[in-house]
């Protein structure tokens, strides 16, 4: 097949890395074009010494990158740039995949109270597909626009989608308790996340009013038909990559640890990237893999379900969902240039 | 003051060298005699080279210990030796500070079904007071022999006990989802616990059957008058020491955070080693201290109350709470050797 | 072209499964039969759940594995059982890439000094054929049998060898300084290697008498063509993956930092996986892929070269040195499967 | 006794927390006073939650602090900042120790070269006393004002002053290779510090060029009675605090490795704060405390001397130094306050 041209907007932050090291294996791509805000001239391996010889192509200028015929666009840039950059690009013929968070809510009205910030182009809100392969892939196929999502709505979608999509649970009982390394903190450089304020520390992150509640909230209404709200509280922790949650909810009748396991199975029995597993799973399963790793039980003692999940922010939770989006929106194979990291 | 003689059993490991460092510093004790299994003849200082010239004692047989004419022992040992040292020394005059697990519950059913072994001394357990002074200090002070709690039930007692004694909670609606460091986790050499297990991961620990969980519920039950049950979940983190827990409870009826931190100001006026926080703690705030930080909020969009509660797990939740013990038996001031950690 | 059948004997070692990680994805292998002495029957993903969907092979003895009509066999196992096993192969028709310590060496006196252990096939060491690349390509392709390098050996191997092929150096003046993670410390169990006993912590391991000075002062006297001893000194780092050396030698005559620089590139100017660099290399540099890292400097003000030389221990300290022998063995493209890490 | 009056310049600083954690558990003093850049008006134990209740203490402006009467001032600031002070001060009756770089030179010509800055007030350089009391004790013991050692000049000197000062070895000789926490990195926000940057990862620090490279040399070249250059180089790591620095050097004659350890035996015979050992140390041996540990040893195999030596940086390599200065500087037993960590 002939390799499509591809370009990606803010090929610096940590997103951007690690989306040209996938990028730069999968068999249908040429990368082409990498843009940057600080760095334009330099030659992106000089950064980044790690792609000596196999990535050497200047920065340029974001204005510019649309210039190089490409067929396609990663934007791995902060929220607000996305949107510019997607409205002055409105009536271009490429194929725009946004890493922001610009484009994953249903509405204006939500990205104002979450972010605290006008949305600039709320058509493009009604353009955009939302990025999860697994619950929206023939939405994702059709998409001109695609929004990837946060990493942690893409775990804690993917492990509660089964319950609410076929009513098992009781719909306001959701809590999730997550886990996350640095590199989901940005790449910003600012005073809490310096090495001595992360290591050998944990600490809480936004206490009940964190962005990521509301993209969760959103989505998980839809499958369940009826709007619900949760409980969603991240933490920090001294690792450099991955998520890991734990969630509890209420179910909303009786049933036993292996029909979940079932349920669990049959939902996601075509789906690659999606891992039951029998035991409850630690980040190193899926830390530098595509998959999201889930672990359903029932504590018969306090009528609780559980639900462990876990995936890599950087992958699954980013750049790696963005390549799947990409394999989606190509006709490819979902798994190209995924299935051997 | 005269000091007292005091011996430790089960020097070598991590709670007694926590415990060591702490009595050489502690005004009114003198450390006479420490024990050890594997290390009888060595000088602990060998052992624990940053004790040269401070604790340069050998260690003997812990049946020589008895010996020494001690004032006080701490038991820092395994779980099933706590209950077979104290029956041997049921009829001596020295007070023990039990920090093994064997008479933290309240009866040998409860110790059967969750530690799966039977209590071979189970008049010890009617002799035995829970070593929580915050909750019983008076009994605390008149014992002869104290369990000294555990380290996850110490964090989730103080932060949940407010609550409880006063009817503020639906009583089945506890979740309490737990991080805490390696130290934690023993010191037995095994495999789960080497370096390259645990450096960058995170994982859920004995999901819905962590041994905690009943002394937790035993406690809580009593401060509610009723018996409840609940979850309690904790995680294995790539750090050294401190247990960060994030709860989640139903309120009971409606009420605002403020009354929720006066409650708990109330609740803890006189206690030196619990400070009630504006903001949700880290663990940084606690490690190497004896206190314990507490973050009581009410979430008004959905209804829950969180707390976010830190302990030094080595010191609050074991070696100085022990110390903390000690002082109430002794009659001293509850802060003594351990208010400029 | 059509993959050869591949056989990897201690599947479930960190070298192991580091280089059937790389094998996964090389496109010239088929993966056919693994073996373990401790998970017998299990299958190989269930012990690593990573694998999942990937390498699903169950793990067999490894007296049966010969029985799967294979190519090649890497060996990755520990030092004295390589021996055995090459011993019994003496007469198979497959290559083999032994990863042990075995056949490093140039003879059976040197191994029984520094391995304290008597060598019982010396007539596999004269057969085998050092396994490093850069330095010995045409006897790599001609042979049968290759020792893969220790980690700490390529690294300074690679980062010394201009200097001494070339004479730029006092022959008895080298010290090596070298800080490296706990994978290079191997995964048997045992209390040095608790997360405890590495985490927050730094020490100098084998002071004066590690194993691997022998290999590197063997090899370094060849090119030298003159016997040598030298300074070795690694150190235990709490991270994972990677070695960084600093390298300390006098010059045996004066010359600038750019003439340093301009040897280095010279001798390394068709070897895709050198790379010599104009800033002192980090390890982040190098981690996950097969790279090694050189700054080669001198210090006016003092009179010293030094070499600041970087590797990741588990690839081109071990399984992608081996992937790399293979490919010269079968006279590939040095790089293939290695190229997109 | 009566307690004396202490301020404190730039507490909130990583060197003044640590200092105020000392200061207040120091049997002599008072803490009278804190006085910060950006946080005047601000309580202490607001911006360090670990001080509640025992440093409430409010920020002043610098310019404020003398006011207090008090009996000594410890300058916790950047180096810039430590000269204009005591110049200003210059009249003044507190004594004064200065924890910046800016008095540890013996003249302002290697300040200029080295800090790349005029010194202001070289009348100070002529005042000041170098604050190693291992090696300074009498002209400490008289001074008004004392520069307190660089981190890895303290390790540097108390590990090589026995062989300099008895002429044991070849002056022109010694490499240095420290590898050290990111405390000691100071506490200034940049992209080289944030966590991403820094774990999982080692780097070489200024190459060839380290600003404390003169102030060893200077103290070293006094010791021997000649001057010497020698090879110096840090190593960051991630880790919280401490320096473990390994040495090489050649003998100008032969001796055995047990005349090495009795030489540094007797050499610190009656320091409290340094111990010769007969292993080399790790870092955890002396994180958390004052003491510098030492193992020299001979490779007979090699030729060179070998010194593994260790301190914690914000203890002996700064905050606790300075204690201990105020304990000489006012007559009182060395180890007060700093025996018991």
């Amino acid at each position: 097949m002939t390799p499509i041209r591809v370009g990606v907007v803010g090929a610096t932050g940590s997103t951007g890395v690690e989306l040209i090291s996938l990028l730069l294996r999968h068999p249908a791509v040429e990368l082409v074009a990498l843009s940057s805000v600080n760095h334009v001239g330099k030659i992106f391996s000089e950064l980044f010494p790690k792609f000596r010889g196999r990535v050497d192509l200047p920065l340029v200028e974001t204005a510019e990158i649309k210039s190089s015929s490409l067929d396609l666009i990663f934007l791995a840039v902060p929220h607000g740039v996305g949107m510019s950059l997607v409205k002055e690009w409105a009536s271009t013929n490429f194929k725009i995949i946004d890493l922001s968070a610009d484009f994953r809510l249903l509405n204006a009205v939500d990205y104002k109270q979450w972010y605290k910030w006008e949305h600039s182009y709320s058509e493009g809100l009604k353009r955009a597909v939302y990025g999860l392969p697994e619950l929206f892939r023939d939405q994702i196929a059709a998409a001109q626009l695609v929004a990837n999502p946060g990493c942690q709505p893409t775990c804690a979608l993917l492990a509660l989608a089964p319950l609410l999509q076929n009513g098992w649970v009781e719909l306001q009982s959701i809590i999730i308790d997550a886990k996350s390394g640095a590199s989901g903190a940005g790449s910003r450089v600012r005073k809490a996340t310096q090495f001595m304020n992360i290591y050998n520390n944990v600490s809480a992150r936004s206490l009940k009013k964190h962005r990521h509640t509301v993209e969760i909230e959103s989505y998980l209404s839809e499958l369940a038909g009826e709007s619900l709200t949760l409980q969603f509280t991240p933490h920090l922790l001294p690792i450099d990559r991955g998520i890991l949650m734990t969630i509890y909810a209420k179910p909303s009748e009786q049933f036993e640890s292996m029909e979940l396991l079932e349920l669990y199975q049959q939902y996601y029995k075509n789906k690659p990237f999606v891992e039951i597993c029998q035991h409850p799973p630690m980040l190193r399963d899926v830390q530098h893999i595509n998959n999201c790793h889930i672990y359903p039980t029932y504590d018969e003692r306090t009528g609780n379900i559980l639900i462990v999940a876990a995936i890599d922010n950087l992958l699954k939770g980013s750049a790696g969902q963005a390549v799947q989006n990409m394999n989606v929106m190509m006709g490819w194979e979902e798994t190209l240039g995924l299935s051997d990291l």
